[in-house]
């Protein structure tokens, strides 16, 4: 098969071969290989300035990434083979970690499929396409899932906001089987019931799955405050590992309702929930004097870009230290992030400075990544953004 | 009680607000409180060049780092009664997270205790004292390990290389209960049995045991090579969790003769060993083309020194290049590093541009940290040492 050929600016093969699979607009050469020459979508053969191959991508002309590197092989393109292939290995890898099939199946780029993630379920599988070129492959994913899984239900949660930048439309499609409207997962032994409808991206958060067993293994016993709790990921977890009470805050109605569902279906009774802004809540808890043993920060990424830099640094000292001020003499603080742009450095130190300006005298435990379902390829920073910081909090200590 | 008085030296006072326990000797202010006033090992009050007190230290004038933060209460010196409550804060945590008496009772700086370590294998106590301060306080730290723990053997192994730094003799001396010539230790569930006589540090390195935890999760029917494998610390347990084959490569004929001394103890009959420089092992095992499911690469630190960073960082570059090559299609790297001077984003990096030039897409699925019995303080970035990438290995993938 033979391909067009999208060539590229001097010096732009540098970060492609240094390990990334992105291509960005400015780095295309548009008067050997003008963009507007390519469909979304396409696939063609990328070559440096000085012609040599360097691979073949999808190409999508509307999008600030407008190339997607699908092999450095320049004459291996994107076939229905090579994505079953390529989902097969992923699937080896989640079957050899996870004895039960609840897993980030195909985490995009970092298992060669820019554009595409699956989370699976158990016989529920969930596929997001966000890029043009993987649009096009919609069928062969569908196939590819349904021959390496036999799933009851295979649906397309296409709505993210990723698709309007790459000129997709928006749409939520039952692929295969029945529609399913509570979606059942299993992780760390814990069971838990997510509604579909209003869920947030594909129903369940599976990175922090390693941060959350950890948590496990300190909250046998204690009081545990849940900060932005979604549906109770880490206090139902940290419950049925025998805390002794759990507090989940959450500004989501939604998200405090399945709280207190998942709390009912594993048996507890020992699971408060506040409704309301998270750093109200702490405010107003530090008021009343209030004390825990753990406290869980978890917040939505408040650095969403670049730009929010400043700002977003600002809120995580505040809110750490608003957790470290409602823990007891020796307590526990789990501080994570899913900021890609919050490295684990800066969390370290944020925390460092939050214990100074308290007096508290903190030992860092743990340092939690993402999971292993959730791979970071070294040379693709974007594909490493979770972390988290498990904090021992001394008062009076030295 | 009162103390003489060190005066810091002008702005020399930040580090030690920012959350540091160490004085340098070119901090102090030495017309205000010349250093020879002051005998190794004494308790001095510390203040800022603006006479604002900054707590209480351990001297050693003879030391270039020569005050240890004992408190940042003026009026608050190590007394016998601080120091068990030190010891017994650190028991704690140890107790709260470790089923099994087996761990680092105390780290040094990141427990409040500056130059005291303290490691425990069930009723076997082994403590390391490597300042004139913490030597001065012997005795107490004896007498807290018997109230605390009741331990049947109690080992000062006091012969490290800092203590001549501090112009303290090197010994090793029985202070309780009979001499142990095989320390038993259990971790992960795996038995070991090191020799006392010639083992490495205090015999074992607790440091790494999660993230050999996690090995056990890759193992099952997997060839692991295991290269400076001391006694078999990763090896015996990827055998013990269903490895098929494991390899052990180590320089010492000591730490051979261990990892089949423990194969023996474990049951295990697949474990092989090579006793020769890890460098030519694996430059030898390349040319037979052998292949390995797992590769495990601990190596000492191998940048020992700030000095030593460049050659340092090529030897772990040589590393895991060899590594990576040793490894089937489909293969686990574990590269470890115990150098302080090598950060996560470096080893990471060095194994990106490993996997870039053999021409592998690698996907990093878990970063290790040390052990949570082995507290990072975030004010002091000597106590952040150990990290390990565990990293899949495709060949022919993209």
């Amino acid at each position: 098969m033979t391909f067009p050929v999208l060539y590229l600016r001097k010096g732009a093969e540098r970060r492609l071969r240094a390990g990334h699979l992105w291509v960005y607009s400015n780095e295309v050469d548009t008067h050997r290989s003008p963009l507007t020459d390519f469909e979304a979508g396409v696939q063609a053969e990328l070559r440096a300035a000085n012609d040599k191959p360097m691979g073949t991508v999808f190409v999508n002309p509307h999008a600030l990434i407008c190339g997607r590197l699908i092999s450095r092989n320049a004459s291996h393109g994107m076939t229905p083979q090579r994505l079953t292939d390529r989902v097969e290995t992923a699937l080896a890898l989640r079957e050899r970690l996870f004895d039960k099939p609840f897993y980030r199946w195909v985490f995009g780029d970092s298992d060669g499929l820019s554009g595409l993630v699956i989370d699976r379920f158990d016989d529920v599988v969930v596929v997001q396409i966000s890029t043009a070129g993987m649009e096009q492959m919609k069928e062969s994913i569908v196939r590819a899932v349904q021959r390496l899984a036999h799933p009851r239900s295979i649906i397309l949660k296409n709505d993210g906001k990723m698709r309007k930048v790459e000129g997709l439309d928006t749409y939520v499609e039952q692929a295969h089987g029945p529609e399913v409207d509570l979606l059942q997962v299993e992780e760390n032994g814990v069971r838990f019931e997510v509604p579909m409808e209003g869920g947030q991206k594909t129903g369940w958060f599976y990175d922090h799955r390693m941060n959350r067993q950890r948590l496990q293994a300190y909250a046998p016993g204690k009081r545990v405050l849940d900060v932005f709790s979604y549906v109770g990921g880490w206090g139902i977890q940290a419950a049925c590992a025998g805390a002794a009470q759990v507090t989940c805050v959450d500004s989501s109605a939604g998200a405090i309702d399945s709280v207190h569902h998942n709390a009912r279906i594993n048996g507890l009774d020992n699971i408060q929930t506040i409704e309301g802004d998270a750093f109200e809540a702490l405010k107003a808890l530090c008021e009343e004097k209030e004390k825990f043993d753990i406290v869980v920060l978890d917040p939505p990424a408040l650095i969403p870009r670049r730009r929010d830099q400043k700002a977003g640094e600002e809120a995580y000292a505040r809110l750490n230290q608003l957790g470290l001020r409602l823990l007891d003499r020796d307590g526990l603080l789990v501080s994570a992030s899913c900021s890609m742009h919050l490295s684990q450095e800066k969390l370290t130190d944020i925390i460092r400075s939050s214990g100074r300006k308290i007096d508290r005298f903190v030992q860092l435990l743990e340092q939690g990544h993402q999971a292993p379902d959730h791979p970071v390829v070294p040379g693709i920073p974007e594909t490493d953004y979770i972390k988290s910081c498990f904090v021992r909090s001394l008062t009076g200590f030295l």
